[in-house]
C-alpha cells in the first residue's frame, strides 16, 4: 500500500515543520523566576486547567466515540480522529498566530504556550473535526491530513478577522468553530465524493454496539458543552460572564434534549426514537446557544433557543439531508448540517440579535460591563490612535452596530467556509482518493480481527484474511 | 404508535412549562455589576465547577451506562436516563424552591441560578433515577416522565422537611437521595409492575458485551462518588469539611471494592465473581459513607462502613432481592434496593451515630466548628426571634438530640418515599403501561439496527424489521 | 473452587490489616479547628482535586478499559484492575510511610490524610496495574493480590531511595512509576509464567468489540496525562512548574500520537495501522517526557521526546517483543515493555540530560528557582546540620552532579524492578497458579453471560454453561 507509506513520510513531515516552529517561534509563559506567581495568577490557572481538560475529552472521546456509529468504521473513526486531532491542535496554534501577526502587522511577539493555548488549539481541532463528520468514510489518511493542514489555514484567517477586525464575539464558537467547520466540510464532500457514488454503500449504517459506543460520545459531549462554551470566559473584568455561560448553555442542552426526543418521535415515520436524533441532535442546543452564552439572554431565553435548537435539528435529519443529498450531491455522513450547520447559523443569529439588545440603558449593566463583554461598545485601545482610521472609528459602537457586526461576521463565516472547503476538496481530489468500494470500511486500511462468534464460527482470522486480500 | 405521539406532546408541555417558570421565577446570581468578583467569589467557581461536572458525569454516564446491562435495552437504558435526567434537573429547582418557600412561608425571593443550582439539580435528577433503577424495561417513556414530575414533587417535600425542618445533615444524599429514590422506586415498581408479570421475561438479562458497557458506568460513579458527597461541602466557615468527605469517600469505596469481590466470590454458589455485584455492590461505600462522610468519623471508620456496605449488599442481590420478589411481589430490575436502600439506610443510621458521638468536648473541635457542620446545634439565625415558638426551640441541641433528629429524618425519608411511591405507582398505572411481552425490548420504542452477524447472515436489516412488524 | 474462597479470605485479611493501620497509623490534615483556613488553603484543595480525579480516571478507566482488549477476559481486565487498584491506592500509603519513616529514621508523625496523599496512593497503584499488563490473563485473582501488596513494598523502598536520599526528581514517574511498574512485571512475568507455555493460547488476542473498548483506556489515559505528570507539581515556590508540565506533556504526546501512526503504517508489513499501536504507543510520549516535563525542556525538546518515543515503542512492539518471548522467554500480554519500560528509560536519560545541562547561568532562572526544581542543588534543609555526614554533602550539588544522581537513580530502578519481580514472581509461584488451559478467558472466575447472537441461534445460557462445565 503506497498510499500508507505517503501518509506516514507525510506525517512526520508535519510534526517535523512544527518541531521546527515550536522551536523558533514558541515560548512558556513568563514563570521561570524567582518571585512566586501572585494568587490571582494560581487561581487563573486553577480556573483554566479544569476546563481545558473537559473541552479535551469533547475532542477525542467526544467526537471520537460519537463518530463510531458507523458499524465496520470503528476504529478509523476513532484512530483518525485520535491522530487527525493531535496535528490540528498544533498546527492551529500556528496558522491563528500567523493570520493574528499578519492582519495586525506586528510579528514582533513569540507565541506564548500556557494552558489557554492549548484550549484554542483544541477549538481549531474542533472544527476540523466537524468537517471530518462530512467525509468520514470517504477519504484516506492522506486526505484528511492535507484537508486538517488546509483547512486550519481558512479556520485562522476567519476568527482572526471576525473576533479581532470585525470585533464580533462568539465565546462557545457558533460562528468560528461550527458554522465554519459544518460548511466547510460540505462544500470539501460536495467536491470530493458528491451523491451518488459516495453513499451509496450498504456499509454507510450502524449497529446495535456501534451505536452504543456513539451513545458515550454523545454524552461526553453534552455534559462538557458549558466548558467548550465558556473555557475563555474567564475573565476578572467580565464578572459573571463564566458563570452565565454555564448556567445558560446547561439550560439550552437540557431543554434540546427533550425537544430533540419529542421531536424523534413525531418526525419519524414510525413514530420510533431514532438513534440518529438521539445521538446528534440533542448537541444541538449547546452550539446554538454559544455565541450567546456570556451575553444577557436571560435564562428563558437559552431554554427557548434549546427547544428550536433540537426540533430545527431533527428535523434535518429526517428532510434537510435528504433533499442536500439529492438536489446537491452533498453527502453527510454524520450529519454535521443538522448539529452544527443550521444550529450554528441559529447560534449566529441569536448573538446578533442579544448584541442588538444590549442597549446602553440594560439593567444591571453599566457601561463598563458592556464593554468588557463587547469590546467594540468600548473605547479603541491605547495603542489606536488614528482618530481618522477605520479601525478607531470601529470602536464606540452602539448596541445595533454591534449586532449588525455580529451578523455581518456570520455571513463572512459562511463565505469563508464555502470557498475554503470547495477549494480543499478541489485540491485533496488531486492527492487521490481510495476505491469507493472500499469506503466506510475499516479493512482498508487498518488489522482488523474477527469478532468472536466469527472465531467460534471456525472461520476467524482466516475469514478475515480473505477478505482482506479481496481488498 | 399513538403512545409516542402522547409521549412526546407531554415532554414539549413539560418544556414550555418549564420555560415559562424559568421566565417567571428565576435570575442569575448578581453579576453584572461593573465591580469585579472577589477573589472569594472567583475561588467559589473555580472551585465548585469541578466537582459540578464530575457530579454530571455520575448522572448521565455513570447511571445511564450502569443501566445498559440488560442484552436488549441498551437504547433505553441510555437514552430514557438522558431524557429524564434533562427533565429532572430542571424540574428540581422549581419543586424545591416552592416547598422551601411554602414550608417557610417566604415567597419573595427568585430561584438564583448558578452552579450550585446546578448541582442540587442533578441531585434531585440521581433520586428519580435510582427509581428508574427499579422499574427498568418495564414502564413507557410516558410513564416514565409522569414518574419524574411527581417524584420529584415528594423528593423535595422530603428534602425540606429533613433538611431545613429538622435541621437533620446529609451532605452526600444518603437519606435524601438514596433512600428516599430508592423506596420510592420499589413502592412504585410494586404497584405498576408487580411480580411475576413483570420478570418472568427472557429478555431481563445481561449479555458479555452489555455487561461491559455498563461497567463504564461503574467505574464513572465510584471515581466521582466523592464529588457527589462533597459538591456542596464546599464551605469557608467550616474548614476542612470538603477534604474530610473526599478522604472518607474514598476509602470507604475502596473498602467495599475489596469486600464487594470477597463476597461476590464467597455468597455465590459457584463461588465465581458475578458481574451485578461488581457492578453494584462496589459502590455501596459511596451510599453507606454519604451521611457523614463530612462529619468527623475517622478515616477507620469510613473503612468499616464501606466494608460492611459491600458485603451486606451483595447478600441483598444473592438473598434479599429473591426474597422481596417472591414474598413481596416487588421487582427490581437493577437491585437498587441492594445499592441504594440498604446502603442508604446504614449510611443515615451511621449519620445518626456519629452526630450523637459529635459531643461538644470532642478533641479539636469548638462550638462553632460544630455549628458550622449541624446548624441545629448552634443558636437560632437571627431571623427566628420568638423564643418560645417549635422553630427557636429545636436550635441549640445537645449530640444526642441531634442524633434523635437525625433518626428521625431517616424514619420521615423511608415513610414519604414508600408513600410516594405507591401513589406514583398506581396515578401512572392509569397512564397506560407496555405489553409485557415486550418488556426489556430497546425494538418497541426504538429503531434497532441489526448486530454486525446478521448482516453477514444475510438477515440484516430486514430480520430487524420482521421483528418489529411482530411487536 | 477453594482458590476462590482462598482468594476470599486473603482479600478480607488483608483488608482488616489496611482498617487496623488507618485506625493508628493516620489522621486528618489539620482542619478541624475553628479558624477558616487561608485562600491558600483553600486554593491548594481547589488545585489539587481536579488532577486526582484525572489520575483516578487513568488508573481506574484508563489502565482498566486499555486491558480489555483480550476478547474473552474483558470482565477479569476491567474487574481485576478494579480491585487491584483498590487495595494498591491504601497499601501504598502505608509501604510509603514505612519506607520513609525507616529510611530516615523518624517515626514520630502519623500519616497525614488529603488529596495529595491519596495522588500518591493513585501513583502506587499506577505502577501495580503497569506490572499486571505483563501479567494479564496468566495470573489467579490470589496470585495478582499477592503481587500487589510484594510490589508495594519493593515500589515504596524505591520511590523512597531515590526521591529522599538520592534526591532525583521524577515529577511524573518516569523511573519510579513506569520504569519500575514495567521491569518489575517483565521479571515476575519471566519466573511466574514463561514462553512458551504462557502465550502459546488461541484466546491471547482481541476482537473489533474488544478492541474499540479498549480504544476508550487509550484515549482516557493519553488526555488526562497532563494531570498525571502535574499532578504534584503544584508548588507556590517553583512557580510555573504545573503550567510548564502541562504544555510539555501536552505536545509530547501530540508529537508522539503522530510519530505512532506514521511508524505503524512503515513498521508493519501489509502497511496498515496495528491496534496495539495506536492503543499503546500513542502514550509513551506521555511516559518519556515524565521525568523532565516540570524541567525546562523547552516546547522543541518535549517534541522530540514525543515523537522518538512513539517509534521507539512501535517498533518495540514489532521487534522488541516477539525477541525477548522467543530469546528470554518473556511474556508480556499487554506489551508494557514498549509502552512502560523502554519509554521510561528514555525518559530517566531525558531527566538526566535537562538536569544536567541546568546549569546556574541558564537564562531566566536564579539560583533559588533551580534548588525550588532540583532540591539537591539547594542548600541542606534546616534539620541536616553535621557538615560532615554524607547527607549534608549530598546537597549543593552542580548540574553535572544532579544529572549522575538523576542516572544513578534510574540505574538503581532497573535494579530493584528486576530483583523484586523476579523475587515476587518465585515467591507468587509457591502460592499455586491457575491452569495453563485457562489462561486468557473470563470463565474461570466470572459468570460469564452468553452474547446476543448465541441466544438467537438458540443455544444461550445453556450454551455458555456447556461451555462452564467444561472448564
Amino acid at each position: 500500500m503506497a498510499a500508507q507509506e505517503t501518509f506516514a513520510y507525510a506525517a512526520l513531515v508535519v510534526q517535523i515543520v512544527l518541531l521546527v516552529l515550536f522551536a523558533t517561534c514558541t515560548e512558556y509563559t513568563p514563570m521561570g523566576k524567582a518571585s512566586a506567581q501572585t494568587a490571582q495568577e494560581q487561581l487563573e490557572l486553577a480556573a483554566y486547567y479544569p476546563m481545558f481538560q473537559d473541552v479535551h475529552v469533547m475532542i477525542f472521546v467526544g467526537f471520537g466515540m460519537l463518530m463510531t456509529f458507523l458499524h465496520k468504521y470503528g476504529f478509523s473513526s476513532v484512530g483518525l480522529n485520535f491522530f487527525i486531532a493531535a496535528v490540528a491542535l498544533q498546527v492551529a496554534l500556528f496558522w491563528n498566530a500567523f493570520w493574528h501577526n499578519a492582519v495586525h502587522g506586528d510579528w514582533s511577539h513569540k507565541i506564548t504556550l500556557d494552558v489557554k493555548a492549548l484550549i484554542t488549539g483544541d477549538f481549531g481541532a474542533g472544527a476540523v473535526l466537524i468537517s471530518f463528520g462530512a467525509l468520514l468514510g470517504k477519504v484516506t489518511p492522506l486526505q484528511l491530513l492535507v484537508v486538517c493542514v488546509v483547512e486550519l489555514c481558512w479556520y485562522a484567517l476567519n476568527e482572526v478577522l471576525g473576533a479581532t477586525v470585525l470585533l464580533a464575539v462568539d465565546m462557545g464558537g457558533s460562528m468560528y468553530v461550527h458554522t465554519f467547520g459544518a460548511y466547510f466540510g460540505l462544500a470539501c464532500s460536495r467536491m470530493l465524493c458528491p451523491a451518488p457514488k459516495a453513499t451509496d454503500n450498504a456499509d454507510n449504517k450502524s449497529s446495535k454496539t456501534s451505536d452504543q459506543f456513539a451513545m458515550i460520545g454523545t454524552i461526553f459531549l453534552w455534559m462538557f458543552w458549558p466548558s467548550f462554551n465558556g473555557a475563555l470566559a474567564f475573565n476578572t473584568n467580565a464578572p459573571g460572564s463564566q458563570q452565565r455561560v454555564v448556567v445558560n448553555t446547561v439550560l439550552a442542552l437540557a431543554a434540546c434534549c427533550i425537544s430533540a426526543f419529542a421531536a424523534s418521535a413525531l418526525l419519524r415515520g414510525d413514530r420510533k426514537f431514532d438513534m440518529v436524533d438521539i445521538q446528534n441532535a440533542t448537541l444541538a442546543g449547546g452550539v446554538a446557544v454559544g455565541s450567546s452564552a456570556d451575553l444577557v439572554i436571560e435564562p428563558w431565553g437559552a431554554v427557548v433557543v434549546g427547544m428550536v435548537a433540537g426540533i430545527v435539528s431533527v428535523a434535518g435529519y429526517v428532510h434537510v439531508s435528504p433533499w442536500l443529498e439529492e438536489k446537491l450531491g452533498v453527502t453527510d455522513t454524520c450529519g454535521v448540517h443538522n448539529l452544527h450547520g443550521m444550529p450554528g447559523l441559529i447560534g449566529g443569529i441569536g448573538g446578533a440579535i442579544s448584541a442588538a439588545s444590549a442597549t446602553s440603558d440594560m439593567k444591571g449593566y453599566d457601561a463598563d460591563a458592556i464593554a468588557h463583554i463587547f469590546p467594540g461598545r468600548g473605547a479603541p485601545p491605547a495603542d489606536v490612535t488614528d482618530a481618522e482610521s477605520w479601525t478607531y472609528k470601529t470602536y464606540n459602537r452602539n448596541a445595533g452596530k454591534q449586532g449588525a457586526f455580529q451578523f455581518f461576521a456570520l455571513l463572512t463565516t459562511l463565505g469563508m467556509a464555502l470557498c475554503g472547503g470547495a477549494f480543499t476538496g478541489w485540491l485533496v481530489g488531486k492527492v487521490g482518493g481510495g476505491d469507493p468500494g472500499t469506503m466506510f470500511d475499516d479493512k482498508v486500511y487498518w488489522e482488523v480481527p474477527g469478532e468472536d462468534h466469527d472465531e467460534e464460527g471456525g472461520g476467524g482470522g482466516g475469514a478475515a484474511e480473505v477478505e482482506l486480500s479481496s481488498v
